[in-house]
């Protein structure tokens, strides 16, 4: 890096990334790299718009970028930063051409970008895990609070100035309580998935009185009974125990859906298991919409199957309208993917991108890089 | 208890308490001793009204009692067993007469019943606190959450369909994170006053990575250092401090007002200690209404002097229209008082309701006395 640093502060030192992009081409072979950024990415990007050993062509505008400018744009480049939004196929590929060596996204999940094909090709990728675990864990517990008390509903009524007129009584808004207490001291929390925010999530509702932890696996992997054991010990814990889908629905008093998406886990949250579930139980999903059948958990909330949800994802995001069977659902609280929505976390999350990318480009260590 | 409940069996083996009632007038003296019930209190009620040692008379609607009824049925009462709406006053005392020895109400609150007038009389007064600590305190953490995620204007985006048509971008709809990252490490969470639920709200935020802990006292008690020191030990934080309120609202990320109502605390947050706040700040109110200023609230959260709010009580609810100033603010979250409103924790107070009830009409414990 350094080295060419100096080369190309001589040949430019124009801030514009335009200017600079049409200097690059006019020098020998791929001293300065081209990037492409798909998106500004506010506060983190000064560090890299600053740099003069690459050549970067930024999209200019504050909305997902067009794909025809992409593709344009992209020829000859050695390195795109991409966002949910950007497919990274054959299409993308072949307009870049064979010098593109590494692929970074400001993203989690990589369902955007095909990874065999990026595999075919050398193509190194990029993406951001970790640094949003705690920002999700978060909205977790915020999703299993407000399902449970009937946030939902209870926050419309302030809202459209019902407060004055609905009828109190001892049980009115009542709802299951997330925490233990002395005559009811027992709480289990289910973990569909329990990875790295599942167990962040886990760690935040221990001082809430939870007893009892279960969680599925994938199936690919294997039990890891010193780690549960260590967990168990650490929180305290009655038990801790990775369970099959059947005592997972039907143990749960809350149950956290947080597994990866895809067609693995597509729909494994889906009427028979609701059936299963505790009438008073409530289910959270912060990991993707794919995993729950949305029309099995509307019936469920109607049917009082269960007895609340609490979504940050929901399947066919985000062309979710107000006929959506779950938006009409009043026992369910949704927000619009806003899992990892927070200041620090967006930040951390540009800035490990922008690394990834950095990393991958000339050749040195990506701090988070698939399938590595 | 037992002595005069075979009597009363003899008596009257109906399981009316009208009908018992006239029984008990014709029977001498006080043995057994009637208790107006203001309210039925669900599935805590079987075991008071099966009693048959005591002249139960119960307010037949679901709605609360109307006064006029009180007023006249509490006439002769030894107990009346009342919540936050029914006034304990002059006017009540004198219809009930000389044999009212207990007053039981179903609230952690008591600023309807005139404590200085009951003291006058020797009447025993019971309260249900503690038994609400727990359900307060998760809905304490809720409101923080929503808060700082911009929750209120999320949650309305979803469910008027704007979810497809908003713009995304990688700092839309971002918030200050609650919970402490790698790159942002410190926290501080302040407290308006330290009692059981502060205590275990803090409790409940130390896995979100909370550091500092500050509150402010009631300028009547004395700092308890040793305490302090422990629950500093036992969270692992790097400071638990008893301050001032201009050190609470100049440091405090998340501010929980956790105070009694009542003159003493009146308009404690007003716009000046809400200058004084940090700007990407959240403050909590879940204890009384009156200790913030609406108006002043309003005002910070407009000119953005804080980030966001989270009020499960507002100065004059129930009161609150659509044309409230907070009602009207996107910023500010809020649920109609609905801290204790968990199925479980309505029955413990129920059943602590009753429980002093009992204890205070036949000179025994009370679970929870007022002053005791």
């Amino acid at each position: 890096m350094s080295s060419s640093s100096g080369l190309m502060a001589s040949l430019s030192s124009s801030s514009s990334a335009r200017l600079t992009s049409i200097v690059s081409h006019l020098s020998a072979g791929d001293v300065r790299p081209k990037v492409v950024i798909c998106r500004h990415l506010g506060p983190a990007m000064p560090s890299l718009l600053e740099r003069n050993d690459i050549d970067i062509v930024l999209w200019p505008e504050d909305r997902t970028c067009e794909r025809a400018w992409l593709l344009e744009n992209v020829k000859g480049a050695a390195g795109v930063l991409v966002l949910l939004g950007d497919r990274v196929n054959e299409e993308l590929l072949e307009a870049a051409g064979p010098k593109l060596r590494v692929v970074s996204t400001m993203s989690v999940g990589y369902e955007h970008i095909d990874l065999p094909l990026m595999a075919k090709h050398n193509i190194r990728v990029g993406y951001t895990p970790d640094v949003l675990t705690e920002a999700v864990a978060d909205i977790s517990v915020m999703l299993a609070l407000m399902a449970g008390r009937n946030d939902g509903v209870a926050y419309s009524i302030v809202k459209n100035g019902g407060w004055s007129s609905f009828a109190w009584s001892p049980f009115t808004f009542c709802g299951p309580q997330l925490s233990a207490t002395a005559s009811s001291p027992t709480r289990t929390v289910g973990f569909l998935g329990f990875g790295r925010i599942a167990q962040a999530t886990l760690a935040r509702l221990v001082p809430f009185g939870i007893t009892h932890c279960i969680y599925t696996g994938s199936p690919n992997s294997r039990p890891d009974t010193t780690r549960d054991a260590a967990l168990q010990a650490k929180h305290n814990l009655k038990v801790l125990e990775r369970v099959d889908a059947d005592r997972l629905a039907r143990e749960s008093d809350v149950l956290f859906v947080l597994t990866p998406g895809g067609q693995e886990t597509y729909h494994l949250v889906d009427a028979a298991f609701l059936k299963k579930m505790k009438k008073m139980s409530v289910l959270v999903n912060t990991s993707r919409g794919s995993v729950v059948d949305s029309d099995a958990l509307a019936t469920a909330l109607r049917e009082k199957w269960i007895w609340g949800a609490g979504l940050d994802v929901v399947e066919g995001e985000p062309a979710i309208s107000t006929d959506h069977p779950l938006v009409k659902e009043p026992q369910c609280v949704m927000v619009p993917h806003i899992g990892s929505a927070t200041f620090q976390t967006r930040l951390d999350m540009a800035t490990r991108a922008i690394d990834n990318l950095i990393g991958g480009l000339f050749g040195g260590e990506m701090p988070a890089e698939v399938g590595k």
